[in-house]
C-alpha cells in the first residue's frame, strides 16, 4: 500500500493505492459521517457497490446509479442527483462517495462541491484513466457547447485506489489510462518514461500497475499542490490535451477514448517541440510504443481549420490565442503561445508524417 | 466614502460604500480584464446599466438581463447565463459584474464560481437588503425542493455600493433591507440597535443610510472573516432566519419579502430567548419599532407543524435537529438545539402573543 499526501488550499488529503483497501474505507476517512451517498454507474455498481456499502453498518446509506458515459455529465443529471441527495436528507455532515471512472468522479465531485454550498466527498476510482481526474480537485459537468465548462476546484477528502478493481478493465480502457501516465512521465520523469515505453500494457502485473500509478500520481500531486487553481505550472498537465480535446470534440465523443486522443495529442506536442527546438526529444520512441500497444493512429482526415477552432475554445485559451504546452526535453515543459498559422502548419506536417509512418 | 476590507481564504477584497462610485469602478478593480459581462435584471438595468458600461471603454463588454424575482435563481436560468457567457467568449481573464439585488448577486456569483471552474466577479448591490448577501461569498441558486440548496462559497473581488442607487427603493424594499441591519445590530452592537430603533426608515438620509450600511457590513464582515464556511460563528448570521425562511416557504415566495419574514423571525428569536433566559432582551422595543415602520405582523394563521417541517429542511439542520440562534443578550448570540416540541410550544405562545399585541 502506498500513501501520497496532497495539500490543497482548504485541506490536506491522502491518496491511498493498494489491494483490497475497498474493504477498509473507514481507515482513510477524516471523520465520522451521519450518512453516506454513493454515486456510481451501471457498469461499476454491480461489481463493487455492495462491497463499498459493507464498510458502513452504522450510517444511513443511499446510492444513485447513473448510465455510463460522457452524456451523464449533463446539467439534467447534475440536478437529478441533487434531487436524490435532498430526498435522502443529506446534510453538511454527510459524505458523497464517487465510485467509478472519471465521469462519475467529475459529476459526483461537482455535486459535492455545490450541495448546500459544499459537503465532503471521496473518490474511489475504478479505471486507470481516473488516476488523473481523481487527484487535484477539478470537478465539472459539460455544457452542450464544450466539455467541463461548468465546474469548480473542490478537492476530495481522500482518494482510495484499490488496484484490484482495475483487473476487469478492457484493453481499450488500459490504453486510455496509460496515455495519461505517459503524459506525466513526459512532464517530469525521464526514468519513468523509459520504464513505460518498455512496458507491454496488456501484460502488466498488479505490482507494476501500482508502481506506475504511484509515480504518475506523485507527479500530478506535486504540480497541483504548487498551483491548485491553474494559474501557472498546472497548465503543464495540459500536455497533449490541446489537440487531444479538439480531436475528441471534432470526431464526436466516444469515437476515441480520452486517452487515445491524448496519445495523439502527445505525439503532436513532440512533433511541434522537436521542430521548434530542432532536436529529437521522444517522438520516435513514443510512436513505436503506441503502435506496439495498438493505439489508433490512422485517423480519418479531419479538417485542420475545424480542429484549430476547437483548440481555441479550450478553457486555457485567453484572448483567443492558443497556449500550448511543449517540451524542451523530457521533464522540461514550457508554455508557448502559437499563432493560428503555426498551428495549421504543424497540423499539416504532423498529418503528413503520421500517414507515411 | 468608506472602505471595509474582508479577508477570505482565497483573497482579500474591499467593500466600498459611497455616493457616485458607480462612475469610478476601475479604481476598485484588482486588475485589468479582457472582457466584462454584466448580469442584471429588468428593473435595475434601465436605471443603471448604461452608467456601469460607461466605465469600460477599452474592454469588450456584454450584458444579460434577467426577469426580476426569486424564480430567476433557477437551474434553467443558471444554464442559460452560462450559454450567454460562452457565446460571449468569456475566458479566465474576464470579469462578471452582478448589478442588482440579492437574486442577481446570488445567481451571477454562482455563475462566476462555476464558469470554467471560477472567474472573477464583483457585486454592485442596488438594494439595502443586498448589503447582506453581497458580502461573505455565499452564492447559490434554488432547487425546487428548497432555497439556495445548490451553491458555493465564492467571494467577490469587490463590493461597490453606491448609496445613490438606493434612492429609488420602495418603502417595502427599505423595510426588507432594514430587517437584516437590525439582525446584525442584535448579534453584535447594542448602540447600533438603539440607533436603529430610533430611526424612521422612510425618512432616512443618504448619510444616515451610509452609516447604517457600514455598521451592518462591518459586523457581517467580521463574522465571515472568522468563519468563512459556516462551521461556527457564521451561524449567528442565521439569527431570525430559522422561522424567517420557513415563513417565506410556507406562505409562498413573494407574499412576504425576505426582510419582512426575517423581521418576524427576529421577534420569534427574542420571544424564545426571553422565555429561555427569563429576562427581557429586546422583544418590546423591537415590536414597537416594527409597528411604527409598518412591518406586516398580523399574518394568516399558519400550520405550526408545517412550519416546523420547513424549519427542519434548512441547510443548517444536522441529523434533523433544529439548531436555532438565540440571544442571551443583545450582542451575545448562541446556538441552541431545540426539540420539535419546544419549537411547537414556542410557535404557539408566540402566535398568541402576536395576536393580542
Amino acid at each position: 500500500m502506498e500513501e501520497i499526501e496532497v495539500t490543497s488550499s482548504s485541506h490536506s488529503y491522502k491518496i491511498i493505492i493498494g489491494e483490497k483497501i475497498r474493504f477498509r474505507l473507514k481507515l482513510f476517512l477524516p471523520k465520522e459521517y451521519s450518512s453516506i451517498f454513493i454515486i456510481s454507474d451501471e457498469m461499476v455498481a454491480p461489481l463493487y457497490i455492495d462491497e463499498i456499502r459493507s464498510n458502513f453498518t452504522r450510517e444511513k446509506i443511499f446510492q444513485t446509479i447513473l448510465p455510463p458515459g460522457e452524456q451523464t455529465k449533463s446539467i439534467e443529471t447534475f440536478y437529478s442527483v441533487h434531487t436524490a441527495a435532498i430526498n435522502a436528507g443529506l446534510d453538511r455532515n454527510s459524505l458523497i462517495i464517487a465510485l467509478g471512472g472519471g465521469v462519475v468522479g467529475d459529476l459526483a465531485g461537482f455535486v459535492a462541491a455545490t450541495y448546500m454550498r459544499g459537503i465532503d466527498y471521496i473518490q474511489i476510482p475504478t479505471t486507470i484513466l481516473a488516476h488523473d481526474s481523481s487527484v487535484g480537485g477539478k470537478v465539472a459537468i459539460n455544457h452542450e457547447l464544450g466539455k467541463n465548462l461548468i465546474g469548480s476546484f473542490y478537492p476530495p477528502r481522500a482518494v482510495i485506489y484499490d488496484v484490484e478493481t482495475l483487473q476487469s478493465l478492457s484493453a481499450r480502457e488500459i490504453r486510455s489510462g496509460y496515455a495519461e501516465l505517459v503524459k506525466e512521465a513526459l512532464i517530469a520523469d525521464q526514468n519513468f518514461f523509459n520504464t513505460l515505453i518498455n512496458t507491454d500494457i496488456q501484460q502488466v502485473t498488479a505490482k507494476e500497475l501500482q508502481s506506475h500509478l504511484s509515480l504518475g500520481i506523485k507527479i500530478k500531486a506535486d504540480i497541483v499542490q504548487e498551483d491548485e487553481r491553474e494559474s501557472g505550472v498546472r497548465m503543464y498537465l495540459n500536455l497533449g490535451h490541446t489537440l487531444g480535446h479538439a480531436l475528441e470534440a471534432e470526431m464526436g465523443y466516444g469515437k476515441l477514448t480520452h486517452g487515445e486522443a491524448v496519445a495523439i495529442g502527445l505525439l503532436f506536442t513532440l512533433h511541434v517541440s522537436e521542430n521548434m527546438f530542432s532536436k529529437q526529444i521522444a517522438y520516435k520512441p513514443l510512436i513505436e510504443w503506441l503502435k506496439e500497444n495498438n493505439y489508433p493512429l490512422k485517423l480519418q482526415r479531419l479538417d485542420d481549420n475545424a480542429l484549430l477552432n476547437k483548440m481555441k475554445s479550450d478553457k486555457k485559451t485567453v484572448n483567443s490565442k492558443i497556449k500550448m504546452v511543449l517540451l524542451d526535453d523530457i521533464g522540461s515543459p514550457l508554455v508557448k503561445e502559437l499563432s493560428d498559422q503555426e498551428i495549421l502548419d504543424s497540423l499539416h506536417s504532423f498529418n503528413r508524417k503520421l500517414v507515411t509512418e
